[in-house]
């Protein structure tokens, strides 16, 4: 109720703890007082570590990962295949697509999809890049791994058709059902898509 | 499950925010993000903000609350009364009280209760010093407010004794149905206290 904790450091502590997102008040005042108990190398620990990451980071001048240098550790790593590109919208997918050791390609980080109800155009992505890339790189197979939705579709789209004069392979991740998933829980729409987009068994 | 996300500087800031209570490795990860999404100062300020509370903040070393001084706020506002001290687990049940608005008096914080199963003895907490107080100070009244558990109920039986010698008015807080509950979700002790511990209607 009453913001002020007797302790301007307390009151600017939870204040700040309180802009990081799903953080309201009452858990900031947990997570102070919690920093608070514990020895001094753990407040300091956290805080230091945050502001040198967001004052070191910077974004790789090739695929837009972050990256602590100009070029990112897997741009720059010769054990990858610089043939293959993965567009993905965000920092996190190219984490969530790593964490399935199935891709060994290189990535284009797109920063968004293209959305006019959020006012954003394709120009405020980094599609122009990857035009760049693919024109003026040896790459063989562009990989499309949008989220799902109808902006991503719509991006889908718009990259393919800018990709046309290139020549470039383009593909899009397999859509269907998810395994360990019952058919009964799975949406209409992705079952009746798998249905269509049947493949051979036992390959 | 890939702990390492190609920056040492994300991995770091990941693992420092994944010690705070109820943040695991998604919620840090999504946090650091969100960091690097937004403008500088906002993880520079948070980060000062906990390194700065942490080295800076002390406890009043008469009341044992958070303090930027030798002696806090409360304990140095000569608006508050200083007969009267209100005994407390821990500085959030200062915070709890204080947002109350019912208390003018000073407190004292036992930093605990007596535990014998967690290995807590009267000399762990402020309890020799809150007999201290109560012989030097002009105190008039001391008032318990342990949290109600067996440990609280014994560390308020245990802090009675020792205060009985000064000859201090002890009073503890009121135990009874809550404002605004239903009596058929009251527990059976609390309402079974509350009728043996009725009150005259309509003073």
């Amino acid at each position: 109720m009453n913001p002020s904790y007797n302790s301007s450091l307390l009151d600017n502590a939870v204040e700040q703890l309180s802009k990081l997102p799903g953080i309201g008040g009452k858990t900031a005042l947990r997570l102070a007082l919690y920093l608070l108990r514990e020895e001094e190398n753990v407040a300091v620990g956290i805080g230091e570590s945050l502001i040198e990451m967001r004052r070191k980071i910077r974004y790789c001048k090739k695929c837009h990962n972050i990256s602590e240098n100009e070029v990112c550790e897997l741009c720059s790593n010769p054990r990858r295949d610089p043939a293959t590109v993965c567009v993905v919208e965000s920092v996190k997918d190219v984490l969530t697509i790593e964490a399935t050791r199935q891709f060994s390609g290189l990535y284009h980080v797109l920063g968004g999809v293209i959305s006019p109800l959020d006012g954003i155009s394709p120009s405020d992505l980094e599609i122009d890049s990857l035009v760049e890339r693919v024109k003026n790189e040896d790459i063989k197979e562009v990989i499309l791994a949008l989220n799902p939705t109808i902006e991503g579709d719509t991006t889908n789209f718009y990259i393919f058709r800018r990709l046309a004069e290139t020549g470039v392979k383009v593909s899009i991740l397999a859509r269907g059902i998810s395994i360990g998933n019952e058919l009964e829980f799975t949406d209409e729409l992705t079952l009746g898509r798998s249905i269509i987009n049947r493949v051979p068994f036992g390959n």
